[in-house]
């Protein structure tokens, strides 16, 4: 079920019950796996790895409920050299994946997402719409990236880390803000990071601490509410 | 492969790669995505979209360990007007999906299960089986679920809530009871809800607390374990 | 698309739309899904049950970022008798999985694991590399088991519990060393485990603490930082 207008480089392999869209445009040395499914318009770089199960470049979904309705005029997805997906993953159209990342199993990636270059996005991530996440950054299993989030260059982020962007809990009038995580910021395990918080540049959160303010460059903090390591 | 007995309404789109097997019924304006496999009975509503590789109709599944062994004996999925169902998605015979509810890409929903009309149930949530959720609920990303759970009406759970109902842990004698979640009740992001706990109506429950007790209507509790907010 | 080189034994039966690779082995009375792959060289016993959209035998894959490379030259993934594997799951090669295991919807068990028999590994439950996991083990759903961690037998795992093996985040130099759970060791529902601690017999963690200290045998630890109960 490959459209007649997917433009395809050399050396490419695609496995068995693959869908291939209209416009989709896919560089050399591309491998596909099986099982795969590739929305209109996506743009393969060369060298990428699409493994089982995966679906690129889906449109976003809402219901009536839905107070804060997605922008459904998105550009395609956009794939960059060297990347690797994992299996059963889902990136949405209107996201940019720079050189080099790997997109690990289970992982989800919303619209309008920018990952920068080398950076991993751990198996079953789930990374929001309308988040920054810069180059060599880290974001282990499980953790959650919500929505209106920047993660600058070089930071790590443990597993099951947990963020959000809505201090009033769906009040529906408040702007959407997720933390800020400065260059270098390392992030303990299932830590929950609040709305619009900022931990500054080396800044080191502690495992399983709440962060309900911000965290001054190089400070570690642990506990829950976080507060100043003593030692 | 679509069985010969799958009854369909008119005006149905279905993707390439897919299973529809023995007397489901497909209602008018149902678009169905790539890789979907529809079991035996599902009932499908006007209106409803599947997006691609989900699986609709599961029966339950055991091993000799498991002290509780599901029934087998199930009416079909029922799924409303208007749902949506994201990709990846996994929804278990003997639920009701009321209608106008979405289900985010790679949710999953056990048997005897009722989602009321409106709700969201978020990306990579899990709800585990007997559970019962109001009408226009949220429920946000990566959430957990557990058996025996009630959410009624209007509760906002944001990400990454935990909740269990065994408060022996495998002790195989007691009861199992889910936390009980009262109308318009809200839970912060990554919040541990014990076994059953009751959150009282309007009360909110802050972000990454560890909610041991009952919380009064309209109370704010914070921390680990959780207490009364002071401001 | 069966490669005419995979073995298989009495009584299979296979859904459609499968890929089962080279030199794949297929015991007795085996029942597959649809819309599985299976890799080259798996070993699937007797009884065994593979649900749809599930990917057997994945080979690692990594990045230029990452400083610990997986292991490329692995054994086949090894499936015992009587095994049941949910839907949307993705195991690896290297990893063994004894009779009886119950590996619930969208698991994931990395390479190098050992799952003893008759054990859970819950619905979502992301097993990393290098794992040992002993017999009649119950890991609940969403729980996060990391690189290098050893889980004893009868060690019984709530819902969403998170662990973590890299006490300087990403420092590169050190040696990586998850929890360990001695036998009969119970934790609550979304608690996070230190990277070493010992957690020691028929010790119980309560929900929600953070384990930064090992736990005496069957003491019962709670808050964060976990401390001894004084109920």
């Amino acid at each position: 079920m490959i459209d007649k207008t997917a433009v395809q480089g050399e050396n490419i392999t695609i496995g068995s019950y693959v869908v291939i869209e209209k416009n989709v445009l896919i560089g050399n040395n591309v491998e596909i796996g099986n099982h795969v499914t590739i929305k209109e318009g996506t743009i393969i770089s060369d060298n990428v790895v699409i493994s089982d199960f995966s679906l690129l470049g889906k449109a976003p979904s809402s219901n009536n409920k839905m107070a804060r309705k997605p922008i459904m005029d998105l550009d395609p997805l956009y794939i960059g050299e060297n990347v690797k997906v994992g299996s059963h993953c889902c990136l949405y159209k209107g996201s940019t994946i720079h050189p080099g990342v790997l997109v690990a199993d289970m992982a989800s990636i919303r619209e309008h997402v920018t990952v920068g270059a080398n950076s991993i996005i751990g198996k079953n991530v789930m990374v929001e719409n309308n988040t920054t996440i810069g180059d060599n950054v880290t974001i282990q299993t499980a953790s959650y990236v919500t929505a209106h989030m920047l993660i600058e260059d070089e930071v790590f982020i443990g597993p099951c880390m947990s963020s959000s962007n809505d201090k009033y809990m769906a009040s529906r009038t408040k702007e959407l803000q997720g933390p800020i995580l400065k260059k270098g910021a390392k992030i303990g395990n299932n830590a929950s990071l609040l709305p619009g918080i900022v931990v500054g540049e080396k800044a080191i959160v502690g495992a399983g601490s709440v962060i309900t303010k911000d965290v001054p460059a190089s400070e570690v903090v642990l506990g829950n509410p976080g507060r100043k390591s003593k030692s």
